[in-house]
């Protein structure tokens, strides 16, 4: 019954590495609580990089300075 | 001044149907805790099926199964 | 499948009141989307007054007076 | 180390005013709390105005009445 | 910069899980999408059984069916 | 009509420190985008720190380090 939701930057993430992100979470949930993988639901959210910010500064600023 | 955010799979919603989710929900706290539905803002995330997991497994790979 | 999220003010809502909520959003999704009732979650936030604002306030001081 | 979203709704707020909401953001915990900058994290989501909802009713339709 | 929140009812789980719980994901980000862990975020929400609903209801009436 | 969510620490954050953070984040959301403030929410939650990760890592224990 757990809900995991894994927020990112939108930079290509593949459909092949979000089922990567979708089972291993849904495991770490099994292996540490013994929790149902059945009910259990991942939410991904790729967010633009104008749209994220750290430090007090867009993603996308600190992409262009190669961080 | 409830809020209430609906998280479903991003599979051809219409106009119409959010505009009855956002009504529905709104009347819902009205209803059972009669809150003032002027201050209830409803937000509905709709997320691709690639980015949504349950049991382990994208929707995508779901749906292509039939389920 | 779908996940709703219902935050509100920690005041004084009853386990019953709950259960109503959770059944009137989950019965919601079915109404207007056909969704599964067997996979949907509901989870309820109560947050205390002192960290809820609304018009740059906290309710906390709303409340004294009286709105 | 704080985590900040903003959910606006999608009506063409632009990459400056998204840096100055996160840049205003991230100093409001500075100043208010004296939380580290450098790790905190500000998320800004944009939600199309068919998804919003105040007063039960979708922003969309408030629009064109002129609200 | 990953953001991961885990929701889960709360039941019990303990300090040291709830560190293998962080420990597990911020490894998934590295593994999955080489993402840096120093600025990878997770936050573990605990919610009462009573404000929690799967399937339309709450999750304490089911676990008083044994379920 | 926007809704902000911070959330921070469980580390004894004042009612009026609290008070501040509403304010702010409202007002900036008015200077910034120009939002109406009599509708925009503001959500604080605070998280213990057995449940907050950074780094891999719970802030309890970096705390103990004094970090």
């Amino acid at each position: 019954m757990p809900y995991i939701n894994i927020k990112i930057t939108r930079e290509g993430v593949t459909a092949e590495q979000k089922a990567r992100l979708i089972a291993g979470a849904t495991q770490l949930l099994v292996d540490v609580l013994g929790k149902n993988p059945a009910t259990t639901v991942v939410v991904i959210d790729e967010v633009d990089t104008d749209n994220w910010g750290i430090a007090g500064e867009q993603v996308t600023r600190r992409r262009e300075r190669g961080r």
